[in-house]
């Protein structure tokens, strides 16, 4: 069923106007009528019942509700499993729409488009250019978020150049990068094996992060990890990650408190 | 590096003459002269060279020669990791092609479509239309080992109904289908835990399996696995849990062997 997200500037329950596309959607899209009501959430997961209560002509009232006992019982337990969070080198055209539709579902928590030596079209870093392509990543990823039935919208972060990125404390946070060859002495599952407050994720452009930039990033608390054989295309290399990240996160009981 | 697939009458070293698609994708789209050479590989995943020596105007004859010892040091280890078999339920229109362009990336060796109660387009089930759909698939799956440098070329086989599905010995099979309940007693860890010959994964169509077939698949040996509360669309379904067990399987020494 599909769960529409509600604005940013809604705080949960109470009365909001509601315009644009999101007017377009409820009314003309989904054809609501005051009264009627869908399902919706907050960008962090938390449910409600949006009930229409007044429709005009380019915008309409509506009320946010609890979410009835009975559909709470139902719904998937919140979750306890790390956030995950993506640094992203950005890809050519439109290959990060989907890299951000891919990550809504598989429950990345934040992405963080990066630019990198080896990104391509240097013109796209001028600040107007930057402004539209996040707006339409929020765009991409609400969307994502209302048809799949997400479990939360992702946090979609401004751009940043590589050499900003924030440094993570291995104790606490499991950050690493993707590489081709098995060069790393630690698998996914040492990484992921102490209890961690966070993973972090970055994923190089087509031609990979140059040797400077690996060292950085090393530099920065990120280590190393092989994932097999397999030459992924940009657009799928994070969610081929975050869906082993999140398979052994979630199972992390069963293969941790295993005797020989 | 693009790697072009040799046709499957080929079987090795020797003179093969090429027409068709290959003929315009080496001599058109490429534009090799004689002498030219491209690396090539079998479906299986064996490397050689194929070097063009007579080039007429719909076709070509060409030499397959081995691989140069220096390039086969850097290629990849030929993998030891179990085979992966997709089961997957026929989605509808041309998602299929998805499905199979991110199997290939991602290392599965055989791709079963299956029809179910549930698959939408029961008219795509005759005869004719099946066997363009398979030789469709066959094409891109080729065309997506050939742009992403796939380690080996998956089989694409022919449609059955889902009460055709094999029967899988769980004692050197790890058969199962994903369930969208935590009910599985199981982890995807535990049934990888035993050392496997095979690794059956199916895949329901949008609405999922019916209660006949899931009971079906649990009589075929098959067994309900969670792999969390993300609701992944069909397209991504497969990909994310083999993605998952492509893991499990490359690190499964590093968590089998764990103390306490």
């Amino acid at each position: 069923m599909k769960r529409f997200v509600l604005p940013p500037d809604c705080q949960g329950e109470g009365e909001i106007t509601l315009s644009g596309k999101d007017f377009h959607y409820l009314c003309r899209v989904r054809r609501l009528k005051g009264g009627d009501s869908v399902p919706a959430m907050l960008a962090d997961g938390r449910r409600f019942v949006l009930v229409l209560t007044e429709k005009g002509t380019n915008t309409c009232r509506a009320r946010v509700e609890p979410e009835p006992e009975e559909s709470r019982e139902n719904q998937s337990r919140p979750e306890e499993i790390a956030p995950i969070e993506l640094y992203q080198a950005v890809p050519k055209g439109r290959v990060f729409d989907d890299v951000v539709r891919r990550c809504v579902e598989a429950g990345v928590t934040r992405i963080v488009p990066v630019y990198t030596e080896f990104t391509v079209g240097g013109a796209a870093r001028d600040t107007a250019e930057r402004q539209r392509r996040e707006e339409r990543l929020q765009r991409v990823a609400r969307s994502a978020a209302e048809q799949c039935g997400a479990v939360r919208l992702p946090e979609i972060a401004q751009a940043i150049e590589l050499s900003q990125i924030p440094s993570f404390d291995s104790n606490t946070e499991a950050a690493f990068f993707l590489h081709q060859e098995p060069l790393a002495e630690w698998s996914l599952h040492r990484y992921l094996e102490a209890s961690i407050r966070k993973v972090v994720l970055a994923v190089g452009p087509e031609g990979g992060f140059s040797q400077r930039e690996l060292r950085l990033l090393e530099h920065k608390g990120f280590r190393p990890v092989y994932l097999g054989p397999q030459v992924l295309r940009t657009e799928n290399a994070a969610f081929f990650a975050v869906a082993a990240i999140r398979v052994l996160l979630l199972e992390r009981e069963s293969w941790t408190t295993r005797k020989k």
